[in-house]
């Protein structure tokens, strides 16, 4: 294949010529391990020979995909949006079929198919604001700072891209918590932004620091712009749920730097310590005083992927965002109108997470039997874990407090840190690439999401089933005895 | 509200601070008289008195919006998914019922509401796979190089994504057809990339000419890197049906220059004239030989938003990606995977549209008729719109060969120019303002899409019920009448 110069053809887009903000994105929680993870699950489909019979999934959190049931009332709205004709059909309830009545009159031509305006649905960004209201026990809601979006990760990357600008000294800096969930260090990449990092502490049950933040933030002005703190409560991939104390330290700190607060808060119904609750950003700001709530902004996210339903494929979300100036705000919305609307189908799965059956309608006990049976399992395997791991010798777990993770810290011997190294691995990458191997069993690395110096972990889920728990929990802890006698030294674990 | 150092809280985000990229986005198609006309709609809801009682919206392809009605088959497919339990319902069909058992086999868990494979779920690629091969009689297609998108327009950023680079005069250039559909002019905005305008032969019904793609590269390479060529066939704004012979001259040409190739193929089933037909830029580049189709890159996009489906508000769409060196692969898998995957629901709806009932199935009938029924509505609009606006003086419009626009060009006096000017208006955006104003009818100015200088077009869809498009057409014809009257001079409108 010769062209007319003479020169063979070569590829245009190569490792060399591509966007290099593209390389620098790494998002581990589907990163090289569950690559393999497949590999292995295909070939054991194929009669591949491994030490177990099936791939348990402990990477992601992706409720349906462990066995987690839909909630019937969310899928009836969905399933009356997307056929109509059920409508006329006896087998519907009447609360689902008056959700969908509404959703479609809401919608261009009373169809799903129809696009929406760019920030979603009226009816059911409405919705999303006394849904708000409620929650944040009478803190006025308005429907207008309501963007519906195509789950979380679009509102978080659509608010960072504002929010980047400047070169060098200049350069937008995000603050984000570590560990932290890879999407905000990937968006960072592919933003050109400079990512700081304030570190949680584990120790103290994963807790943010003030002092932390101040020292991050002022070590960070020496070299760039810091315009955005990120917080994500419940935790991920820490599962802590954040004090109200600590809550206003925070905004006090944005207040006083200026700073644009993120607030990601896609686990808000999912915390487990009965002891404990959750406390929105907005909440607080307004607790602490129009001087406040009338001029930190602030954007907060949700979503339907967690929480009781998990109704992750649907890419269902919103994102509240307060004070943002008028100008600013039509530019955020021309920015959303170039990919025309969130689907719509995710927007009605929201809708049916923000205005569940009430009591006195016929579907309310069904709903809530089901939507306590998903939290009510959920908070035993949180605990479940927690007090596994902490049986294990070399393996440190904080209490599962609230989301969907542990985060457990691991020791790993001198022998076993140093032979990683030698195969350009970072240590707890081999760990999870052995465990895998071994057991089946597929985690991801703390590496992925950040941690200490010096310092390993790695993130599961509490999804799988109580029985799977179980036995995912018993494989890890022999695993780990095992790798700890294999790799054994003369230093003693550190618990 | 003062500081502690003694200062008032300041936004972070405003005019100043927001990123430029963002500023520089420009969506006619979503636009100020888009805005305007939802502003007048809700008006008109309000009681307010305009001179006309309602606002039709020919502004952008959203056909349900204009009352097409769903494809049953697909809807009743996408109910069975979000809803397994009708699997068990008698009122189902069974083809409908076998699609919908084989997508929820390829979800996690069986469920619409698990992630799927950043890629989109297996099975539904393999569908694509082959509807193409069909598509192309036999060219072969394989499902690896299939992604599963967010409509069509979550892939053309992607790729884009990846084929930005370099700074000064090597930054990438992206070579698009003027007019062009914004989302293009806005991804290249956002990206900081280079645009490279080749302009369509509006006077040869809009047709690519290969000179005009040699001027516009040898002109381009001056200031830029020219990487990549964007087509789209048929084509949006301007609804014209690409001919074999072009379509082989372009790839013939991104062979020589060593261009990656976008294909914008989301017309591919509206196509209106009986003695035109669709090639893909696929099935051609395998007809040059291998020495073509094993080394362009080539992606081609498609979509459940348009055709005879109309899908906008699922969100669903493919790309088809060739010759793309493997370790790029893995980097835009990577890239894909940070936003987990393309709402399920969407592909599901995807997964119809390349896998309809077959003959000897029992849906075949009633699909068929819903399909004829919307294809020949289009076609015989198509033919009503470029009859009548031809009819208008001053009024030019190419034949709608495709797609579901047209895009006539409209003399607008001199006097009207100067006007339009002295109030920083482009003078076709104070055309289709006073027209909105006037008449309650919303189209796009041709300034949205790129014009030649001095020209002016704008945008209609061809999608209003026939009664409506009538109705439109004629306050149109008299709007531009009673326009070139109160503007009038010595010079005659040219035609």
């Amino acid at each position: 294949a010769i062209k007319e110069n003479g020169k063979m053809r070569e590829k245009t887009l190569t490792m060399d010529t591509l966007n290099p903000q593209v390389k620098a994105v790494e998002y581990a929680v589907r990163g090289p391990i569950v690559t393999k993870a497949g590999d292995i699950e295909r070939g054991l489909q194929q009669g591949q020979k491994h030490p177990f019979t099936e791939v348990i999934k402990a990477n992601i959190g992706d409720s349906h995909a462990m066995g987690q049931k839909p909630i019937t009332f969310l899928r009836q709205v969905v399933a009356l949006c997307s056929f109509p004709e059920l409508l006329n059909s006896p087998s519907f309830p009447e609360d689902a079929k008056q959700r969908a009545r509404r959703i479609l009159q809401g919608c261009g031509g009373q169809s799903l198919g129809s696009y929406s305006a760019s920030q979603g649905v009226d009816c059911i960004r409405q919705d999303v604001a006394v849904y708000i209201e409620q929650r944040d026990k009478g803190v006025p809601a308005d429907w207008d700072n309501i963007y519906l979006t195509t789950g979380a990760s679009d509102g978080i990357v659509s608010i960072l891209k504002m929010l980047v600008s400047g070169q060098g000294r200049s350069r937008s800096g995000v603050m984000i918590p570590i560990p932290q969930y890879p999407l905000y260090s990937a968006a960072i990449s592919e933003l050109e932004a400079v990512q700081i990092n304030y570190y949680l502490d584990e120790d103290n049950c994963w807790a943010l620091d003030i002092n932390e933040l101040h020292r991050a933030y002022q070590a960070a002005k020496e070299h760039c712009h810091p315009r955005v703190i990120c917080i994500i409560n419940p935790g991920n991939p820490t599962g802590q749920v954040q004090s109200r104390k600590c809550i206003e330290e925070v905004l006090h700190f944005a207040y006083e730097e200026n700073l644009f607060v993120m607030s990601d808060e896609v686990y808000q119904d999912n915390v487990y310590s009965p002891d404990l609750q959750f406390h929105s950003f907005k909440k607080v700001l307004y607790e602490m005083g129009p001087e406040y709530f009338n001029t930190v902004e602030l954007a907060s996210f949700h979503s339907t992927s967690k929480g009781y339903s998990g109704e992750c494929g649907f890419r269902g979300g919103y994102m509240e965002v307060l004070n943002l100036d008028l100008e600013v705000k039509a530019q955020l919305v021309k920015l959303l109108s170039v990919r025309l609307c969130p689907p719509v189908s995710g927007q009605a799965a929201m809708d049916v997470i923000v205005n569940p059956p009430l009591p006195h309608e016929p579907s309310y006990l069904q709903f809530h039997k089901e939507k306590s049976a998903v939290l009510g399992a959920l908070a035993e395997k949180a605990q479940m874990t927690e007090q596994t791991l902490n049986t294990v010798p070399g393996i440190k777990c904080n209490p599962v407090q609230g989301a969907m993770y542990a985060f457990p810290r691991i020791f790993i011997p001198p022998r076993a840190v140093e032979e990683a190294k030698s195969l350009g691995m970072s240590p707890d990458m081999m760990y999870c690439l052995r465990l895998l191997e071994e057991t089946g069993i597929c985690l991801v690395p703390g590496s992925g999401f950040g941690q200490r110096e010096g310092t390993y972990h790695f993130r599961m889920t509490i999804l799988p089933t109580t029985e799977k728990l179980k036995v995912l929990l018993e494989k890890l802890r022999d695993f780990h005895i095992k790798f700890l006698k294999e790799y054994a030294s003369l230093e003693e674990p550190k618990r």
